[in-house]
């Protein structure tokens, strides 16, 4: 894709300063700008590259005045931040705006395809399944049996949903999520183990996206449920009966243990653990690496460290843990003193 | 698939109390209960739910009386909670039970395909591999050359396996599983790294499960060993030449370091991380996050921490460690009176 | 692919000793050794193997005289253990020697494709994507559109690559590797989110290997680096705009968040987790399960711990940890004493 100076400033209803036939086709930061790219301007910090930048195009602020001469074409619109991510989305929708049905996907014959959809080749559709309109399926994506994916979703390549599951409206998987595999569950028997049938599903609510390689597990009965607007990087596990309340956050490889209950609108860092059959209230925070053993009750709570405790309490301790070698001495040395006074 | 309440008591050798020509087709919970399904009452706490629950049949035991009016069906059979689990096994079979080979999998033409299986649309089976009765591979799964699957195995969707890898008979593989990779072996030459050919193989026994997106590397030579009925998680990292021992069920985002000796029905936490070239001694348990630096020879040792400590010293210093800004304190207190007492 | 004892002498410049017609197809360990496969003996205390190994037949220092009777065919080189690594390497180009392009690959009209590649059924190879000489691409790998891949890579099966990457010559991708997936970016809207479209890209160098499984983000603008010789292993996260300096090695499980940037030469254990817009030095080593909150400035430091220190001190205050306990008994008693002296 290629568009003019001009061409942009009528998109975002800004003002040309340079040349309107100059052309672009990607976009860059200012302080990396080469020929042929769109940069911004909206950080007085980043002033003195636009003097210097090879980006042909740079949105600016309408208030911007220029100190020297600019080699660059300027576009000065009100608010060069926002403009500029209006930009990206419709550069993000035009690069994904593809349709049509490769005739090598493989569609079951019983399943339901809407309107305007985009399913790739070696895509596979399974019985019954149902793809809402808008919806797109990249290559090697897996619907298995009865499974249900809304409207204006995207599959990415190589996402594997089981058989019953169903998807909501507006969501993205990244490549290799994994959506109703058997949950963990096996009853010992002597010293063997008899696998319990995971006979559930899962239920992912609209506009949830889960990044590459997350895996969601199916309940044992009943759904495991990712609620509305729920955002899971990379390589996180869900284990089977879990719930993540609506607009919960969660970053790569962190793992959540079965039937744990995840409240509203917490944010949980990189490769924390869950122990399993735990309430997490809303808005709950909790850091890096943290080990949450048992329910949190307070809404709000901030937690760090491995049981989980109170951020400031485990920083704290952290601090004094450094020093423990010390500390061990110093005890010594008082009790050798104390030995001597008695 | 529809049964009527009769079918049902037919299977299981039970009574019937309502209505034998009803139909079910789905299972659930007493307390979420829908119209078509059936429910199990074994524990008495939930016996209140049986007089509101919307669930068509109802699996009760024998010595279960009715103490109100009662809208649903009921099956009386001797045991409630094991004719409820024979009654999912049957269902998971009839479900499972699909045969056929589709014309969209590639398998080559020196490959050996047992009785009964079922292969889906772009499933790849390599050359001389070898696969068993009764099994079934799901789309997009792949095995390498002269790989060897056993019987009555599934592969689900996308699971991969190596060349020379050999698979025993009744085991799951879930979506993302990848079976006989590289192992991590590099040999340093300057400030470069020399890669180590990894020329073993992955030996998994009978009876393994394993969840999605678990790897297991290749031994650099000889086999990087799971033994029989040993379940592994979703997200496990299994390094080259690791053998894990029999009936060993370790949880998810577990890695094992190359070399690595797990004994026999040990239980593993998830997250936690073992080093190289150690030894785990049989019926050991280890709790989620441990960190194991070094061999555990004990028998039935419990463990947690990093680095890994017996639980309940474990358990102890936590609370001491929380404890640590004041203890601080109190030192410096001594210290103080004591410099006084001088 | 069988050999004579006779023709792998000749490969090796080596001297036989026992039966020049003997074949071998295999490799094993000389205490592990089996008919048909060739063993070498390098360390001496392996020695007391030689006289019992069944393998047909083995490698020896030229410097090697046998003590007793021996009943395999023995090959005497200059250095039995690099003569075994030269073997490895011929029997693994001749392993992997294929080449070819399945007519069940996909290959779009508009990309272009090397000489001498290898191409898989099912394999998927997008718009104006460019395959340069003597790849291998393995079934169900991805390539998206404008994707480049250099010569002599190699992509195992279920390899995924999203539109727009670039990636150098010589490198390796175990099966399950995700590059390009979007970044982790959203806005907050109030109680809600928006998603921060992730127009950047993967740029990965020359002679990188990635473990099965390993996910890499592409950045929100820029790059997402890797740069030539890192060693990535199985199911690391790595986040979007994050760069991996000149040969470092990484164990598995380890996540490095958004816009961090690790230096050359480092050595990063398995299930390291490191913050966000963070500097690492060259050649910095951190252990196993190690939390890096914050910038790590001289080069070649150790570290340990979360949040990580000094890999000693580290080490130094593990060992009071597992004594606090009895140290806060101690402190109690001093304090007593303190009371009574007053």
């Amino acid at each position: 894709m290629e568009f003019t100076a001009q061409k942009i400033a009528e998109m975002l209803h800004g003002e040309i300063e340079g040349d309107p036939t100059i052309l672009v086709h990607n976009i860059s930061k200012i302080e990396e700008g080469k020929v042929g790219t769109l940069a911004f301007l909206a950080n007085p910090k980043y002033e003195n590259y636009i003097y210097n930048t090879k980006a042909s195009v740079v949105l600016v602020n309408k208030t911007f005045s220029t100190e020297k001469k600019i080699e660059t074409t300027l576009i000065k619109v009100d608010n060069a931040y926002s403009a500029f991510a209006s930009l990206l989305e419709i550069y993000q929708q035009l690069k994904g705006n593809k349709q049509g049905i490769s005739p090598q996907a493989f569609i079951h014959e019983s399943a339901t395809i809407g309107q305007n959809v985009y399913i790739e080749a070696f895509a596979y559709v399974g019985e019954n399944a149902i793809v809402g309109n808008n919806t797109k399926i990249y290559g090697h994506s897996y619907l298995g049996d009865n499974t249900q994916v809304g409207s204006d979703c995207t599959l990415y390549a190589g996402v594997k949903i089981y058989e019953d599951c169903v998807i909501g409206n507006s969501c993205i998987f990244h490549a290799g999520v994994v959506i109703g595999s058997d949950g963990f569950g096996f009853a010992p028997v002597d010293n063997d183990y008899k696998k319990i049938p995971q006979i559930g599903n899962v239920i992912v609510e609209d506009h949830v996206e889960m990044g590459a390689n997350t895996t969601i597990d199916r309940a044992t009965m009943g759904s495991t449920v990712i609620r509305k607007g729920v955002k899971l990087d990379n390589q996180i596990q869900v284990a089977h009966n879990v719930e993540i309340g609506e607009n919960t956050v969660i970053a790569a490889l962190t793992g959540i243990s079965g039937s744990t209950k995840i409240g509203k609108n917490c944010m949980i860092g990189g490769q924390v653990g869950f122990a399993g059959h735990i309430q997490i209230a809303d808005e709950v925070k909790i850091g890096a690496q943290a080990g949450v053993a048992s329910s949190i009750k307070q809404k709000g709570m901030i937690l760090l460290g491995t049981p989980a405790i109170e951020v400031r309490n485990f920083q704290r301790s952290s601090i004094v843990f450094k020093q423990l070698p010390e500390l061990l001495k110093r005890v010594g040395v008082i009790e050798k003193k104390s030995i001597k006074t008695e």
